[in-house]
């Protein structure tokens, strides 16, 4: 280990055991303290608006000067509206409702014990993002009001607007009565410290990777502890035989072309054979208003005769932009064969009107949202009620879906006696 | 690699492959199918008891040959009492509900879309696991019912006996035509498939350890999957000043004398110091009665005269056997700081009268099970209302506590929706 490796992994030490130490405090901590410090960093932005824009410019600044492309500057830029965004987004959290203490199903045994169960914080939750500063206030918030202590691993591009955001949690956190040390971001731009970040499970519990597929799989293949992983969104629509052709039409174009670039977005199209005539009939002039490229199976070429051959790449392929593979099927057992082989295990749908068909679906898909009848793109925590989310997972260990405050929490059992002892 | 190394690398990858399959074909698997699986293999142990017998005793017969002590060839041995509680136990898990495909929380959301969860299988578990043949059958069954396939792998010892046992299972996968490889016993003694058991995500899901502290924490150290984690049960009570001194005695008499070498028994009993002079007088004599070794604190030694002085050592010591810590504290803060401290977070009880004192407990003992009032020995998935446990999970992530068919199973997301896209 060189000494610049020991230093890393000392400082990394130390906001470990910093967090696992806040994170006792945290895990008992008042809904109102909790609500109180999510609310007092809002007004800490609100008031530090000239510090954070001095902060992001330096970044930009440096980023600029190191070449980055106008994407990833657009992404490290604080404009106003984003701050607002920040802003209503510790409102919110706020308003959501404590998950920790719930007890559900407390229920009487046969031996007269009752039992139940208490929603409990994870302890410290790791968070690795690019280079996105916004994040720094979504995922503190959500882990603070999950009861959680966090540390928090930005890009390196971020590197002062985060801090300065971070500044402003920390006061947050102290008007509030409650440890600075709840929230930390991480003080060092070197690799090195991801690295230690991920392989500490005497402090930290979890690792959320938010960011691109090469980020997550390379922090899964060495992370010690467990990874909410997010991978890519590879998702289905399929249209069945019998569908009603108007649903099926403005699914199949919201899903597409409601936004490209996120993970809820529809990358294949599957059509049975009965409908294929129809609906790619009208879908071709649709997504070509849009300009979107088709990418075709035999029989989707013979309707639409722009399309270009789909190889075997594009059943596997999440693109992200403007491009659409169809392929032509039998039936729902093609369909389901197919969404099971490719499918990212995301979200897939099935535009039908058939009651066991629907209800076959809904079963056999293997996928982390299956819906009928509906838009991939409501694949959000959002939209599933769930107030904010820290991610989607496509794993099925400890959470599955969009993945909410609960997703950040565990459950203890709470046994009821009256001196019982067991026989 | 050498060419053993690689032969046993082939041979897991085919198991993995044949239980990936499987897995497929379970998830979807009906209720009647799988009970019907679970009652033709109890059938089938009870017509091939003599095959079983043999197996077993060719198992016996090695394991004397090589000094076996006598605790591991009791375990070994397919006692007649045995196989009447492997029987039982498959009826019971026949009997469970089937968790797979529940929908929970279906609720109408802003949008108009209906979201809800549905209960599905993880996928592939394996099962490590020392020399006692019944974990087969428990784990193999619990798994099938859960919708899972499942790869088991067995003490050496045990290797006949196993074999034995999976044979009766796969004969009732057959039955019910569900896929035989739905649950496969590893076919080789050598360790080498353990380290690649647990090191196949593309085939394996999750790992259940069963087994000693040294076994779990080496394959949790190794595995590149998640393990459902049970680790050691260093198990509290503590009673509370003004406790009811019926209820204190019998609980702290119940909870360490009722069985010593499971998890759920007390190894540290912690006295408010307005208590100590009542409950330990009493307590002296009755665990006297139970040769129960006494190391106590100062405090304590100053009235149990027996008592040996307890070391820091003995705060962490899991006994599993008839010896038992005691230290007097000033009262609730300084029981909660030990058992936060010294718990091995398995299970922890206050015996107490006073509501605000047993409302604390419950929140802030961070430890699987909580407890008012009641032994220590109720953790246990029977007790619970589970119906059955594969294990008691001490971690956080995916299961915590006892690990009952709901362990092995994850949610995902179904939306109903009407033609619903997203504005």
């Amino acid at each position: 280990m060189t000494e610049a490796e020991k230093i890393v992994k000392l400082q990394m030490q130390e906001l470990g055991q910093q967090a696992r130490a806040a994170s006792r405090l945290m895990a008992s901590a008042e809904t109102s303290a909790k609500n109180t410090a999510l609310l007092a960093a809002m007004e800490a932005i609100d008031s530090m608006r000239t510090a954070l824009a001095e902060a992001n410019a330096r970044d930009l600044k440096a980023g600029e000067e190191k070449g980055l492309d106008a994407a990833m500057l657009d992404r490290l830029e604080l404009t106003d509206a984003r701050i607002e965004t920040m802003l209503e987004g510790l409102k919110q959290v706020a308003s959501l409702a404590d998950p920790i203490g719930e007890i559900t199903d407390l229920r009487y045994m046969p031996s007269g014990i009752q039992v139940g169960r208490m929603r409990v914080p994870i302890g410290v939750i790791g968070i690795i993002y690019e280079s996105r500063p916004n994040v720094t206030v979504e995922a503190a918030s959500l882990c603070l009001k999950s009861g959680n202590a966090t540390i928090l691993r930005g890009g390196s591009e971020a590197f002062y607007s985060n801090q300065a955001i971070a500044k402003c949690i920390r006061k947050g956190l102290e008007t509030a009565g409650l440890p600075e040390t709840a929230v930390q971001v991480v003080g060092t731009t070197d690799r090195l410290a991801v690295g230690e970040l991920i392989t500490m499970p005497e402090y930290v519990d979890v690792i959320v990777p938010r960011g691109g597929k090469g980020l997550i799989e390379r922090i899964s293949k060495d992370a010690k502890v467990a990874v909410i992983k997010h991978l890519d969104g590879i998702c289905h629509v399929y249209i069945d035989d019998g569908a009603d052709i108007t649903k099926a039409v403005n699914i199949a174009l919201n899903a597409k072309t409601h936004r490209y670039g996120v993970c809820n977005a529809m990358e294949s199209l599957l059509v049975a054979e009965s409908m294929a005539e129809t609906i790619l009939g009208q879908l071709e002039q649709l997504y070509n208003d849009f300009d979107v490229e088709i990418r075709g199976c035999e029989k989707t070429r013979a309707i639409m005769s722009e399309a270009k051959p789909a190889t075997e790449e594009d059943w596997n392929t999440e693109y992200l932009g403007p491009v659409l593979s169809i392929k032509v099927v039998a039936g729902i057992d093609e369909a389901i064969e197919h969404i099971n082989t490719y499918s990212s295990q995301h979200t897939d749908t099935i535009v039908t009107e058939d009651y066991s068909r629907g209800r076959r679906f809904l079963r056999e898909v293997d996928s982390s949202s299956v819906m009928i009848n509906a838009s991939t793109r409501f694949a959000d925590g959002f939209e599933y009620g769930l107030g904010a989310e820290i991610g989607i997972s496509t794993d099925k260990i400890h959470a599955r879906g969009p993945v909410g405050l609960e997703g950040l929490t565990s459950q203890k059992f709470v046994v009821l006696g009256d001196g019982h002892i067991r026989k």
